[in-house]
């Protein structure tokens, strides 16, 4: 894309009225990140549209109940993780998973053969240095005008927020598991 | 359900570690609120769960891209609206549906064959006088205790944010319709 860049905060010039792929950001810390970007995975698979979907902090073998529904629908939904967890020990390996992962979902955006792809829990990787931001901002700049990338994930980075067309906030109000409830199958995962 | 009341803020006794439905409310000004309610369905319906979604502001032929694939996946997606719009000159019809609507899925809730019930935009009905809130919050502590219901809509109203174990708000950090995009067939609907 030959855009020029506009002064303030825009990165890309947009016509009114413009149909084009969007960048969706869902931070916050609260609930309903991924669901969200689930329920938008299903409702453009509803409209017939290509959808693909990459988890950052899954492993490949996860098997939740939205992987179950998503194999029936053959929609690919890929698991980029090692299960990391506060004590893992080999942060380093769980940093290449997440470069190799990437290197996977930028190819997706770029081939633009998908309307939608899920980036999900991204935050991560980037809050941790273990994906530089310019090569993903990057991309989402270059990337053929019709594809829509959803990312989600605690913290966006500022950059991030400057550059997507829509930023959702999921905050806290309450949680059940404050209040001593745990997690429950077919709700959390 | 026979449980006693605390004093403060909780209208349930929760013991540590129940599995029990839970009463999740989805609220605030951003995108989200719906479709992380349909990831939920999806997950639900993932592990195998029975799950009905009741929409209270859509109308019963609505075909957007989530109730194609509900119904290709077997999930019940009822529009209970008539396409209220600010320019309707009926409302008195508006606010019959809304009540009928209610009466179904009160009914669903209490039979207690559904795992998760979804309410969605329930906080229209609810904020435009249609529908009274104390008999909805009194179905929603008196339900089936494995059944879990979610609900959404702008302006949760704080007697049901006091009812619920867990409530998230999506804020709006920003929005692509405020930079001149439309909707985007696939994404919104």
């Amino acid at each position: 894309m030959n855009i020029e860049q506009p002064p303030v905060n825009r990165e890309r010039i947009i016509p009114t009225g413009e149909r084009r792929g969007l960048i969706l950001v869902h931070t916050g810390n609260g609930k309903g990140k991924s669901t969200a970007a689930f329920g938008l995975a299903l409702r453009a698979h509803g409209r017939g549209k290509a959808v693909r979907i990459y988890q950052f902090m899954k492993v490949p073998s996860a098997r939740f109940g939205e992987h179950r529904v998503f194999e029936t629908l053959g929609i690919p939904i890929e698991g980029l993780g090692d299960g990391f967890s506060w004590k893992s020990k080999d942060l380093e390996h769980s940093a290449q998973l997440a470069r190799d992962g990437w290197e996977r979902a930028r190819a997706t955006i770029e081939a633009g053969e998908h309307f939608l792809v899920v980036l999900d829990e991204i935050m991560y990787p980037l809050r941790y240095g273990w994906l530089p931001l310019e090569p993903v901002l990057e991309t989402l700049r270059q990337r053929p005008p019709h594809v829509h990338v959803v990312l989600t994930g605690r913290n966006a980075p500022q950059e991030l927020i400057d550059l997507a067309d829509t930023v959702t906030e999921m905050g806290q109000v309450k949680h059940h598991f404050t209040a001593g409830v745990p997690a429950q199958r077919g709700i959390e995962d």
